[in-house]
This record gives C-alpha cells, structure tokens and sequence, in this order.
C-alpha cells in the first residue's frame, strides 16, 4: 500500500468510465456495493475518482422502443443519457457524503464540482458522444492523470475474439494501431463504434495515459496501481 | 361530433394525468400508438391537452434499488421524477411536431410552453408531490377547463373493491366525502396516499372541474364529451 | 456547554423552520439580531443550520392582492415563495461570510450549497408545498438530525386552545395521533392544514426527529440541547 | 382611433416603465384595475406593450431594513429588483392570456418573450441600473418606438418645482440640456440620480423617442397618441 | 421559381453548416449581406434556414493563444464554440425580426427556437464535436429535409486536389467510400478530420440528404433546388 | 514582505479591473504571462484577486462590425460582453488549479465562485454597464477592500493631458472633483465616459477604496502594499 501513497500525488484525478453491463434491469443492491465501496476507498488515499456511468440495459430498452414510435436518433441519444444520469444519481444517493450531491450536466459544471474534492459521479453528456468520448473529454478538462476504460471486454484484441479463435489480447496498443483495429470492425458493426474513434482522437489529442481492462474492482485497482492488466494505450 | 364543437371553447385545455401503468419495462410501440393517436384527434378537434405522465414500473424498479442502496427519500422521489420525464419524452418524440418539442420542467416553463398551443407532455416537477397533486397544480396554472386522472381502477368507491365485495363505484363524490374515504385508506396504505389528500386539496381550492376513469381512449373520449364515466368530483 | 459538544456529532444539519411572524411589514433590524446572532452561535458550537424562511405578512398582502385581481392559485403560492426568498436573502446579507451567499432555489442546489459547511438559508421551493413540507423534504435530502418547526404556538394541543379552555399541550405525540388533529381542523381552517400533513407523512417516512416550539431563541435552544420545550413528534 | 390605426404600424412596441408609486402597501385591486384595462386596449389596437415595474414602497422598507443589517449595497439592488419582479408578476397573473406568462429576467429572455406579440411584462434586471436604464434597454434590444417614463411628476422642470416656485415644466429638452439639469440635482440627491444619467445616455446613443409623462391613463394615452404631454426629450 | 415552390414542402427545414472563412479578422459588413439577404429570400420561400456558423480566424486566433498558454484541448473547443456563438449573434442582430432572437446553445433550445418558424441561427454546441457533427446532430432533431456542408472546396475529391493534379471531384459518394477518403487522409491531418467522421456517422444513421459545396449562394442555391453542384452523399 | 503579510487580513480580496489592451488581435502568450504569474503570487500571500477582463481589440472589431451591420446598441454591448469573457477563459484555462474554473456570469455566480478562495475572473455582466461599473458592483458584492482600475493611463489629470501640456497628474482626488471632470469629458467623447458616472457613484455610495493605475505588475503591486501611484479616489 505505500505502493499507492507514493503514486497519490500523480494519480490524483482519475476518470472512470463504468460498464454499461452493471446496470442491468435484474440489478441488486449487491451488485452494486463493491464499486461503491471502491470508490470510498480511493478517496481515503488521496485520489479522486470521477466516475462515468453508462446506460445499460434500461436505456437500451427505451431507446428501443422509442425507435419503434419513430424517435429521432439526436431524442434516442437523448434517452439514453436521461438513464446514465439515473445511474449516476443512484451511486451517489448511496455514497451520500463522500460525493458531490448532484450529477453535474455540463464540462463547467463538472469542472465546478472536481473543486469540492470530493467523488464526482456523471451520466452522458451530449447526444452524438459515446460514453468513451465523454470521458476523455473530461479527462482532458479535469486534468486527469489516468483515464479507465471499465468495459465488458478485458482488452483490445487483434481480431474479434468471439469469431477468430486465434485473437490475441494487446497488452500495449499504439493509436494507430488501435484506429485501424476499429475501423476494420465499423464496417460491419454496432452504432457507436465510429464514434469511439472520437473518444481516441482526444486521447491522442492530450495524451492522456489510458487502459482498457474488464470491469471488476480487481482490475480497477491493478489499472491504477500500474499493475499489469487489459490493454494500455501507447501515447 | 357536432356535440365536440360546440364544447371546445369551454374545454380548451385539458390536463390529462395518465396512469404510470403504460409505461412497464414490456411497454411495446403498440401499447402507446392509442394514446399518440388520440391526442393528435383532440389536437384536431382544437383542444390542447397537457399529458401529466406517471413513472410506473421502471421508476418503481429504480426506487427499490435506490432505497435498498440507502438513498433518502427525497432522492427517491426525484428518480421517479427522472423516469416520468424520459416516459413524457418517450410520447414527445413520437408526436414530433404536433407536440411541444422539451419536457418543461417547472410550472414556469409549463406556462411558457402551451403559448405554443401544440400538446404538451411533462413529468412530475418536485419531491413530495404525487402525479396527481402535480397535474392539479399545473390545471391551475394554466387554466385548464377540465382534469382528468387517468389510473388503473374505474373510479372511486365506497371501501376498497379488492376486499370489500360490497364497495360500490360513485358515480360522483363530494371533495369532503372523498377525503374521508382517503383518510381511512391512509391508515394502512401505499406511501402517496396522503399526499393526494393534496391533490384534493388544490382541486377544492380552484374548483377545478375533475374526473377520474380507468386509463381507456373510450373512457378520456367519453369524460371529455362530458359523459357518464368513472367518478366525477363534486366541487 | 460540553453537553453541546457531545451532541454535536448527532446534530451537525438541523433544519428549522422560521415563523413567518418575523417578518412583519414593521419589522425593524432589532427584531432579526436575535436570530441572526443564534446562527452564527450554532455555527461556532459545530452546528449547520439550515432556515427556511416563511412569507409572513408581506406575503399575505401579496397573495390577497392578487387574488383580487383575479390570479389563480399556483400563482398565488409562487408570489409566497418570492417573498420569502426575499426574507432568506435579508438574513443572508446580514450573515455575510458566515452563510453561504444566495438563497438555493431547489433541492439540488440545496444539497450543493450545504457542502460549502456554511449556515444555509432559503425560502419556500415549489407552489403546493407549505414551508413545512418544504422544510421537511430539505431534511431528507441534507440528512438533518434535527427539523425544528419555529411557529407561533407553543406546541400541539388537544384541540384549538384558543376555543377549548381545557385543551392541553402535549409533549410527546405520535404521528397517527397528530394526523387525527389536523385532520378534524381541516374542515373549517385556513388553505394549507391539510398540506402540512404532507409534512408529517414526509416525517413518518424518513423518521425526521421534529419538534415544535414557539418561535424565540431560548426554545430553539432548548430543542436543540434536546431539553423538554414544545412538542416532540414521535417517529 | 383611424388615428390610432394609422400609427400603429410605427408605435407596435412601446417601453413604459411604470412608477413605483403603483405599488405600495395599502394598493388595493381597484388602483391596478386601469393600468391592467389600459393594456388589452393597446394590444387590441395592435400595440404590444412592454411594462417595466419599479418596486415601490415595498422594496423600499426591504432596502432600508436590509441596509439596517448591514447589507451591501449591490444586494440592496437585488432586494429591490425581487420586488420589481414580484410587481410585474401581479399583473402578469391578472392579465392572463393577454400576457407573456412568466417574468423575463434577462434581455435575452425578454427578447425571446416579445416573440409571442403579447404585452410583455418585467421588473428590475441588474443591479447598479435604476428601472429607467433598464427601461431603454429594452427599448433598444426590441427595436421600441416610443419610450415613455411614467412618473410621479409632470415632466421635466427647470429646476425643482417643489423648492423653485418659479421653475417652469418644459415640453422638449434635448439630452444636453436635461443632464446639465440632473447634474446640478446630483450634488445633493437620492442614490440613484446618476444613473438616470445612463437611461439618458442610452436614450441618446439610440435615438430612442422618450417621454416623461406623469403616470395616468389619460397621460399614458396622449403620448402614444402624438398628443401634447409632459416632457419630449429632442434626440 | 415555380419548381421552388413545388419544393418548399419537402424542403422546410434545412440545416447549412456556413464555412468559417466567412469570419476573418478583416470580414466587412459587405462580406456578410450576401448570407443575410439569401436567408430572407429562403424565408420568403417558405424554408426555414438554420445556420450553424464556424468559428473561423478568430476562433484560431483564440485557440492557438490558449494552447501556448497551456489550456487544455477541452477548454480550447469551448473558446472555439464561444466566437462560433458570437459569429452567429452578429447575423442575428443583423437579421432582426425574420431571426429567432438569441443564439440557442443546446439541442432543447434549438428545438424550442425552431418553434418559431423564423430563421435560427446558432454556433457550436459542445467540446469534441466539429461544426459538421453539431449540423448534422441538429439536422437529426429538428427533421430537416437537407443538410449542405458550405465549405472552402467545392465538393469531395479522389485525393487532395492540391498535391494529386489528377484528383477528381465526385459528384456523387457513397458513405462507405468517403470514410476511406477521410481514414486516409487523417493519418497526417489536422485535428478533426476524424471527428468528421462523426459527422458521416450521423448522416449514415438517420439517412439525412446532405451535399458538400463551395460557400457562395448561388450553390447553396443550387443545391436548395436540386441542381447539380458539389459532391452529394449517397444515404 | 512582512509589510504584506501585515497587510493582508485587511487587502483579502481585491477586485482588479484588467486594461483591455492586454486583449489584442496580436497579443502572445508572452503579454498574459506576468498577470498570470502575478495573480498566483498574490494568492500565494494570502490575497485573493479578483479579476475583471474587458474586451479589447477584438471586442471593438465585432462591436464595429455588428454596427455596419444595423445591430442595436444593446446587442453590440453583449458582443463586448462575450468577448470580454473570453479574455477572462482565457487566463483561467492558463491559471488552472490556481483559478476558479469558469467564468461566472452573474453577481449571484461571482458570490459563489470567491466563496472557493481560489482567484476569480470575470468579463462584463450586463448591457449598459462599463467594465468599470462592474467592477465596482463586484466589489460592493464581494466585501473587496481594494479595486484597483488597471487602465493604459496613469493616472487622473486636472485635463486632457494628450491637449493641454500643463494637465497634471492628481494623486488624490475626490468623487466630486472626478464627477466635473469626467462631466466636462463628456461632453465631447466616446460611449462610456458618463457610464463611468456609474462606477463612481457606486464607489461613493459604498465608500470602497479605489485607485486607477496605469496597467502594469509594479504598479499593480505598489496599489495593493499602499505605496504611492496613480490616483486614488478619497471616500
């Protein structure tokens, strides 16, 4: 632990993003207290962690069915960052005085609460951004020393694990190498993954030291102890 | 239809408390396509309804998890506040230009919103207030000639129907009787109960025209054709 | 005063709730020093206080005006608000840096200004809501220990003491009990009885321990030392 | 009134800043009642007049306890403007559908209201401008045609009728001449004289045709009409 | 014009993204009066233009002072968004009463000013989107029927017409093709080649018809009326 | 530097309106950094500044154009406005962790913002008011014991001093005396010499300590460790 106390100083701001996955219509208390209960953790040694939740299941099933009622996809996009921010309140109802009270909805308001020093918790922020984007233009506005991509995946693989049973796993990626990996997959692929091509022009923009690693508390705490864990980032 | 002209001076705007039971977390398109349909007909007919829409099982769903998470009561009432807005905009986004394009968020912006004369469509707008109470107030605000409560039982009786086989519908009710009937339930009941005791009482201080029916097209038809339908409040 | 300090953990947030009364249409500076010096003591002695001030008499001549010319209800109430909004911001002024310097105009910029450690004043929040109610959703939201009811009686009596000779104030009583009270005043009384059993629901669901005295210094003191004075709710 | 209509092309949006001495403790309905007629019959004749409400006896009894409490000046505007605001907001609620339905707190909100071709109504809009500076303001961001300053005297003097019985009322003053007159009164006068001088600045900058009438229906008609009253400042 | 009129159904809204270059440090009121007569002219038709206007040199101005000051990549798109609002202003105060007053700043206020069915002009939105993705966002929500990318090239080409003599334009490119156009190109590009891609995205997923062309009105003209002119996206 | 630290209970927070000459199209990193440096040190002693940007250069060219352009006065002010805040972004995007980290926008936001004890940087606030005048307001809101008036001249001359070579320097100089002289000026400037009226009358009416300086870090300095320079105002 005087591991942590040593890198406090350089790891002071961390932005995370969270997993989707962890909000899920079955979703119990329980699953929820062990990142609670992380976060209070990192704050007792001197880091801050502002958390980015995703939407998750509920907002996939509005944004659903509000396709099927003939939504626009700007309104969709809307939709599903009304449910991060539902998620991000409720981590913070639960963590009460360790957070900041509110779920901040803008780049200045979320720069205002980092100020109060306490756990920042927010949902999306503009339609047309993943919540990748988002949270490395947060990072860039906080300052953060490290950026966590918590995600359902334990890293960036050469090819689609799930198809090539010869993928392998990149325990350092460069940002070009990571851009070509992505576009090969866009062409066939989910709605945002162009737009997480936005999330990595920022950090290459700014730098930002970034890893990707499978959402578990285990992992969280190896990305930010500078263990080895998921995929870094060659910046 | 001769009958809907010669009533729409008087009826102009229409505040419409809808029950939370449309929105479940199986809603499809279908289950919504009515109410969408309907109000552009009162649209046509040159009515202007204001849609109070309620949280229903997904808010429930978020208020369960929240309270087992610890979260004080007022934040739990604002959860439910967040769902009732995305169900409000959920039915926005599909009414498109008939509709006023934003969810307003207080009785000032519900004001400046049906200045447009479109549809308007909110959520709740403050802890402590039921969907009830709330779409009482706005009736005030802005007017309206008639408000109906759109719920999942087909009026007021005279003791619960589910245990008394006896209780009988009314087919109107006086605000002094219904609070007394109200009262009696408090003792025992859901935690809202009373606080519709609210609704009553705004109802009673403006003398706003109100009608309670089971949530059906047939049954909004017939309560805003002036109809017998569901319990009328004597005021 | 090592009582206070033994306390003071406990009672860190307490909410009170201003008599209108204060604020007269004669009222001089002398007649607010009081409550103003009472602040800041709580203030040294480790206690935030968080006031919520009533309209009183300016507000009453507004809301009789208004209702002359023919303004509906809701709008009534929001003239209330402002007034006392605009009472909170005269004790704020004179506060200076011992309060945090505006008056929160919702319960999120409540739960904001509080961190700041300051004393906290506002006004009422939302139309339909008595100041009551308002104090108490505020007690949710912060997690006061303490909500304080600062009126002009000296507590809950039997019946209305200034009718019935024999009516005695009780020291303790429980929420169903008092809910009976107000219920059987409502018939005949002034606009917002049955709103303040929105209050006491609120209390009953959060378990707020609430007191209610009679407006001065010395019983605000007593209440807060956990002294015999006025009438405690049992929760 | 063929007089009327050939003018209204030219008149169709009129600042009328209102005396303050509308508004005082004992005002009862029937001394608003005109002032409120008096603006249908613009807007029914095509004119869409902008009210500014002063704040009155009230706002002056906040001022002077908040200045007995030690209040800084600037919130002492503040004070003032929250009443102002609360003025206009009673004649917003009697006028109803005539009328824009909110208070408008900045130029931008104003700019955005007068869209709607109602009367428009507001109070004060920053502290450090008297009502008259806010008046031309607004007279200058909506492009008015006539900018009148219903006061309590009748127009402009030569010197202060009050102590001069020789001072005589002049009928056009051009902005030179009426600052070297509000020059000579600042060197002994209330707080804000001076900053009449910026109403009259602005009035200049824009050649925005300004009179100041003394405030009655009749006066208030006469200067929409071109008729002969009060005082024409020559720009 | 007849073949305007048979249009102006479809063609209601349109969203033109204007090119930055139309904001020099030495743009004279003479440069601007061409775009502000063609927005007239587009109104009398019976379309609606909205105009998201470009920060241009001043922007670089701004942003490049930030940069060599330290300020983050975030808040260096925020200066870039700030004049892009001022640039939009500066038509808008121009364009007087055929424009919506204010400069909207989110998706919600642009929906609500297009409301208005007067011209709506606006600037950028938020950090981590070109002026391209925001019109295109914006296209999204308000249903416009056509977006026209008014630029400093007139149209896309095979390859950079300035270092490949051999370059073409294309009149005509499908999605797919213009990503690898632009994949190529941002490997040695400027900063938001990428985000560009963005743009693409939304334009893919929505299927809104779009069209690339030289910044003069008589090819945005052309392209409002169908003819032939810069390159058209393939949806 | 004891002299400082004995100083500075008293100098706390000092409100510094900023030259808008340091705002230049052609102004480098290199112009910003001795501010920059500066407002850190003086942090660095206990004192908290307060900075007011104008507009500058770049103000003046959009106020310019805006006006060929047929924009009204009021309108060009906020043009000025938002360049103004530009100015003060600028700075703090440069200051970071040292600064508040936006730009508040109102006397509510300011009051909030010092409460940090971080520096704060504003531009203007509202229409009609010169950078001067705000700057005053703030200082009245804010408690500041010192405003300092950074300009490009040094001081305040018995006349012109670019006209008459016997003009000299006044060291001290009354509010009255400084009212003729800026009367006199009036007569024949430019737009803001009576606005400056305002900045005095609010100097007068709270008696707040007041020097104009020419624009410099030693005479910055020598304002705020009271040593002689420029022209202070008796109050």
């Amino acid at each position: 632990m005087s591991y942590m106390v040593a890198e406090q100083k350089l790891l002071n701001r961390i932005v995370i993003k969270l997993s989707g996955s962890l909000f899920k219509w079955d979703t119990k208390a329980s699953d929820l207290k062990d990142i609670i209960q992380f976060c209070k953790e990192l704050k007792a040694k001197g880091i801050q962690p502002i958390l980015v939740a995703g939407g998750g299941e509920v907002a996939r099933h509005y944004i659903s069915l509000g396709r099927s009622l003939g939504a626009d996809e700007t309104s969709l996009d809307e939709m599903g960052i009304c449910i991060s921010r539902l998620n991000a309140f409720l981590l913070i109802s639960s963590l009460k005085e360790f957070c900041y009270p509110i779920v901040p909805k803008t780049l200045d308001e979320i720069a205002q609460s980092v100020e109060s020093g306490k756990i920042v918790i927010v949902g999306g922020l503009h339609p047309g951004h993943s919540t990748n984007a988002t949270a490395a233009l947060i990072a860039e506005r906080v300052g953060a020393k490290l950026l966590i991509n918590a995600t359902d995946v334990d890293g960036v693989y050469t090819s689609d694990p799930k198809v090539h049973k010869d993928a392998k796993r990149l325990r350092r990626v460069t940002i070009k190498k990571l851009t070509e990996i992505l576009m090969k997959g866009k062409m066939n692929a989910g709605a945002y993954d162009l737009i997480d091509l936005v999330a990595l022009k920022i950090i290459e923009r700014s730098k930002i030291p970034t890893k990707i690693v499978k959402c578990s508390i285990p992992n969280l705490m190896d990305a930010i102890e500078g263990k080895e864990v998921g995929t870094t980032i060659q910046i």
